[in-house]
């Protein structure tokens, strides 16, 4: 521990993800002084159609 | 906030997910007051074979 | 099912979490034809110092 | 209640995944005595690309 | 990985959320063939006021 | 979006929960180049009793 999950619209690169994972692991551990090895990233990513900004779909806002 | 992560079957049409995105934002305003524009809901859909009703999974209830 | 996960700021009243509760339920039965009995919908209250809106605290914001 | 959600790296076999949600199931009813019916279970499958384990994502680490 | 997080009415002793945490561990190894060094679980406890059932709290329902 | 919701042990100091936040929204709008204004960050704590670790709760280890 610490671990942490994020969730993201659907579509973001392999690349984008691998950075997600690791700027995020840095910052735990520089936040709580937990040792690396401890720390857990994953990322739910959520498709456009099941994701609701203010009562509205992403997908019918265009993203 | 408030924020409404769904869990359900997944399987649902676009308009059943997106009814599901609407009603449930107007709720979250009825019942906390809060302004439509911080409201997030996102929807989990879980397939048959990883849902577990009682220990049996969805599929092996034929749903 | 289907399930709905509620998160928002600690120190709402018993009957505004009663209300979320009803409301987000009866929104769920309209939106999907699930069977009322199937919905389950709980809270999680996080404390202002635990939100972070855009990088700072809900408490720092006054909320 | 109570339910358990599962989060393991994707790609299981359908009968790895209903012994999950079979066992879990029981561990639960085991530990608290609470009614089988009232036990749900579900798995929740997250990518390789998806998964950081110290800061690496398991596909970079071959799993 | 497996992870579990488990969902469940507060107030439960502190012996049974050891044994919920040793017997769902176990389960995870045993249908999954995963170190058990992997496992980790974490409970969520969620108060009666805050859990519904069928729209109805936990509370009014007298539990 | 996106969002992260972070895990851990109970009993961080509110500084020490200020920076969490703050560096993991940094590092979520480093590595996606989503707006900042988007982005949320919530923290569960979990009491050492509600932690397991290989089957073993984090207060019999010692944490």
């Amino acid at each position: 521990m610490p671990f942490a999950q994020i969730y993201m619209i659907e579509g973001r690169t392999e690349d984008m993800k691998r950075a997600v994972i690791e700027k995020v692991s840095a910052a735990l551990v520089e936040a709580t002084n937990a040792p690396k090895e401890t720390v857990r990233v994953w990322i739910t990513e959520v498709p456009n159609t099941n994701w609701g900004i203010a009562g509205v779909t992403a997908k019918d806002l265009g993203r």
